[in-house]
């Protein structure tokens, strides 16, 4: 009798962006017993979460953190800033800023939508003429998806907010974080963001469960001058509690905020400029192995512009029903998950099944990144999907640069390409 | 020199109405890596949580399952069946009643409040009074907390539906089970609830993180003839989901969901029956020490009528700082944490200072009750407040008859006295 | 259709004289990934636990770490200390001291064994005459169990040592405080101890698995001109190693070091003053239920002398078959395990079904032991047991008065009564 | 400033021969509270462990647990067969076999050493001879290590069965499979083994602290005849235990045991020649990447002949301080920790800087094993230490290879070079 060998057991390796890989410290700091939610340990422990968080965004200003995921902080930064009947410009470049801006539809507010599909970046002249062109500021905020998690593209934030100080028009200016941070360098401040939505699950490497919002003093007045805003979205009192209970509009995510602490515990000893460096130096390991790769076959990354590459996803286009095929191999095989294509094509099409995504974000190492690269190799040439050699030998000399290499550097960049 | 004893290392209890005592299991099932959200383990495990939910409800018809706290399963129920310019009457026992009223009027929503105080149940003369007058059924829903946790009482939820029957009056029945669900008896269907608005850190035994929103086709109907609902707090694609992330409106509460299939597995285990006789055979050994400890000294419970007594928490008020003093004494010398009161007196008022409340809901034995009264007594005792003696014995000869009880037995006391 | 109540849902209590209730803080610490064995975290945070074992032990001498239970650390204390054919004198107050008598003779060794039964102390006269008649100093050790956790009788060991001394007499004395280490006062130096046994499973609160010989510099000296020592056992390179490994002959025990390390913070930072207070305390609210049980009934507790009562197990008679009736009720009703009893009939014997213990020792509350206490008084009324009234009335007061109680007080008493 | 990047943060892996990584299913099973020791689920649970463990051995005799780790099991395999004055022959391929020559020595038995070095197997004609030439059959017992840890040379155990059978020698035959068990196929009574000895940190992947004997009938004679055994060794009880406390002389190793139920739930899910050639096939990876490192530098496998090679440890010659050097970079720049040499060269001295070793052994996969081939390449690059390239598409070569391969046939190759 034959059977195939598999060599999955061991243990396994989510590398699909986000939910991403939960540090041990994390999942322990979890299994705890519930805590008193009135006073105590759980009440301090709260109030030194505030300028941590504050800290991963580049921010002096406000966070309201809510008991949701990435589309409740959405609904979130919405609800607070707008009402029926007001206009938003969304510039697409994927699948999640139409998303967001169906969210805004939902919600009776009418969305402007430039959409530069899925394979470009914002096409800031347009979106500059666009704003001009808004002389009576019907436009009430832009909405800002920092990175993409299905195109895998990083957008200029910085950029946008020079557009609208250009012909100082007075729309917010909000900015969807939820796959790049902690991964992509953001500034909050620095860059002229208003509104910062985010999530717990990717960069910052706890359980899904917990999205934050992030608010200006600008955005804060917006609020101000709002009819009524929903009891469980309003970030004023989340943001200013006078009673513990106010900071999650009742009763506590307790066992995700020890999460979130060991989390943050584990992103400030590294620091944010140590974490990035992490991030864009892992990022260009994978992309070398993908450059490799597509010399000697169908495989392309979603974005050929390195300076649009995020640093916490890539998405990969292989043709034909090859992504899925890879996919199911590695997972069978390996106990390796890669991610879906996502917004690329329809899902269950012929062509969905030619796209997938990487996920490197939040707790992933050297090590790791040559597994899931070792991995996607041996799944192509398993299934006999050409490919350019090489690759892994790219890979591990870039990985190999890491001591030359140098946070400084990588800071440099960050802050000349936004 | 000398130092005082403390008694208080080894096991924390947390006898608070919420967060309740996490069972081992539920800690352990939460205490792995995240899964993949797109398909596999999580996705099949997840579907067989709605029919185990229903069977906690009592219900055949839907649930939404919302990452968020109580408040915002209030929301959602809210969001769902209402709009801006609507009425709702509110029948409030307590605190919580006019919570979920305000958060109602936050959204544009009249309210119409009958408020009993925090002493006495519903008036269903008064309510039936106040329905049969409204004969162009401007009233769109009728919010009934069950069980109210600020005051312990238990209101009568199958005599609304009774009162909206007698005079034919439409609007939905709306129930608050957040602090009563798999404590106190509760059958949505056969008591002609429309709306059932859960949390899971209380009965269900999940740390807290989870919001539950069972609907019937009724209800659904209302739902429909919305003119939009908000994207996040939409029950329509959660209850019925064609891709898992309709489930939840965007990523899933991937380690929440697992820690929820262990605790139903527990639940199921016992049995629903089995689970509600616990709570109220226990509840009447605690029951049976307050009157004791009261024959002696100030201790009252808050609900003189057993019938309306909750099985699930149990409000007291011993008067002067002398509640506070207690709670104080028995977590800092004995690690026992015992809840605040809430509702009964203005926060940090001197009265205040007089009320506390005692939880005995989900995962609670009789060896954990008689360490809850044995160290209220101690307390007692301690702080020299005048008490009743033999309390302890009174409850360990409840506890005693447990073999002499039986299910069916409560069981048909439940159904008498809903 | 009727079905007893069972009140056993929620946190199991267990309550046997060891292993006992682990913190979660050991728990949590013990989970987490295999070390490396050869440098790094594991190694430099071995090093800590010495000093800090030697803080319980109350000694400035030596400890080795043994990866056993405590057996095995009876054994490591023969093997490093005694040849065959060597003879040892053993003083018996229970099954342990026998259990240990009877490890010596398998190993060769000739045992003169004072055997004072189950209920009474050592003879310290007829000791001290044996002693006195061994003018060859045959005898090369005493072998002297502090606390028998069969019978629950505390010894006097600082009284042996007198009495050695007292005829220049130069045998060894080897203490066993498997059931006292961090319960009862122990003073390894001030008391002459020169070889101390232990086990991390009852007061250290971690799980079984590791076994610890403390020993002075005379038993050093005896181990020096052994002609050979097992090298599992050997005790010189564990307590003196060059090599990380030596410290366990071998690989070491990864997970229970960092839980023993959690544990030691635990007791550290409580003190062990307030360690040992604490367990009195606790203890004394025991014997006051007991005693009230026993005014009306059947119940006695074994040690009728409180000043030989240990403050970690209390053995108790019941008769008939009643101790395993109430064991078996208080297990299935309320989820409360009591130790079966051990040493005082023969195993499955009719007799053997009169006897029970209860094991108080490590993480224990004041609340826990209400709790405890509490389900026995149930499962006496349940099971119609005679018994007095006013048992957790009585435990309650004493509880009540830990704030009056202090440290320095219990303090004072261990030294006296040793 | 300028700071290097570390690509560290996020999950490490500990690539040493044991421990091993530790699926989270066992540490989920270890993190509870403690069990009683005397009825209920853990009596029973343990009694599974007994035919699981046997079929990991592939043997219908007896086993025994220790609570100790392999060190203490070498011991408890001499202790229950030998006395002192008693003859071994000892064949040895490396540390690990004069570590328990060593061992048997200081129990004072007599050790007739054959010392083929780190570097070749046994070398069957001189032990054929050897044997032969015992016609007083002085010779008790061969000791035969099946896997070296420290050469990674993996000897023929059946061929050692076949020499004593030959010259019709009624030696026991006694092997380690401490590295092996789990990794490499061995059939204890296939290939007429008397004694086995292993432990829970390798590819039982269960935290250090459990060691066990297997024993044939023969060896069970053996121990009857020997004058006495000490207790804590003796592995009649353990493997006859009429009561549950006998399984492990004393209390048992309560987590341990649940963390093994888990860690044979594994396994035995996986079956065991699925396991088998799990290790063989990501073996062969990790030999065709280190014959292409070789290929163009200093790199050596330290077993030349592939039929002698482990599927569990890889040991590694760099020359230089090379080894070390790279152990230092991975670690600190990737979190991948691999082993140290080990009675390669002398501790400390020059040479022994130029050894490693890689352990593949237990709960590792396909995408794990390409994570360490990919990180060790990278530190080659890194410290600019001469190497062929090539080595990571070589071993992706053969990790594709998964599908094609077949359990069957590893299975054959197996049973034909044992």
């Amino acid at each position: 009798m034959t059977a195939d060998v598999s060599l999955a057991a061991g243990r396994g390796y989510l590398a699909i962006p986000g939910p991403s890989v939960i540090p041990d410290a994390v999942l322990q700091a979890m299994h705890r017993p519930s805590p008193n939610i009135y006073a105590g340990e759980l009440v301090e422990m709260t109030a030194t979460l505030i300028p941590d968080l504050r800290r991963v965004a580049r921010t002096e200003h406000h966070v309201a953190i809510y008991i949701s995921n990435g589309h409740g902080a959405w609904e979130a930064a919405l609800q607070n800033t707008l009402q029926p009947g007001d206009t938003v410009l969304v510039a697409s470049s994927g699948r999640f800023a139409i998303g967001w801006s169906e969210m805004a539809e939902a919600l009776g507010i009418k969305v402007e939508l430039l959409d530069f599909g899925t394979g470009a970046p914002w096409d800031m002249d347009q979106i500059a003429s666009h704003l001009a062109a808004d002389t009576a500021h019907r436009i009430k905020a832009v909405l800002a998806v920092h990175v993409d998690t299905s195109s895998s593209i990083r957008n200029d934030v910085a950029a946008m907010r020079a557009a609208l100080d250009a012909c100082d028009h007075p729309a917010l200016l909000m900015a969807d974080c939820i796959a790049s941070l902690g991964c992509d360098r953001f500034e909050m401040d620095a860059w002229g963001v208003d509104v910062m939505v985010a999530a717990c699950q990717k960069g910052l490497m706890v359980p899904a469960g917990m999205g934050f919002v992030f608010f200006s003093p600008k955005a804060a007045e917006a609020r101000a001058r709002l009819p009524r805003v929903s009891r469980y979205w309003d970030w004023e009192p989340r943001a200013n509690p006078e009673e513990f209970y106010q900071y999650f509009g009742g009763t506590a995510p307790t066992h995700h905020l020890y999460g979130l602490r060991a989390a943050l515990d584990l992103i400030h000893a590294e620091g944010m400029e140590a974490v990035w460096a992490r991030h864009h130096h892992l990022a260009r390991a994978i992309w070398a192995a993908c450059d490799a790769w597509g010399a000697g076959g169908p495989l392309r990354m979603n974005v050929q512009d390195v300076a649009l590459r995020s640093n916490a996803v890539t998405s990969l286009h292989l043709g034909g029903d090859d992504a899925t095929r890879l996919r199911t191999w590695v997972e069978q095989t390996l106990g390796l998950t890669l991610g879906i294509g996502l917004g690329m094509a329809p899902p269950n099409s012929p062509e969905w099944h030619g796209f997938l995504r990487l996920g490197h974000m939040g707790h992933v190492s050297g090590q790791m990144i040559m597994g899931l690269l070792g991995g996607v190799d041996a799944g192509l040439k398993a299934l006999e999907i050409p490919h350019g050699s090489g690759a892994l030998e790219a890979a591990s000399q870039v990985i190999a640069g890491a001591g030359a290499a140098s946070v400084a550097e990588t800071s440099e960049r960050g802050s000349c390409c936004g």
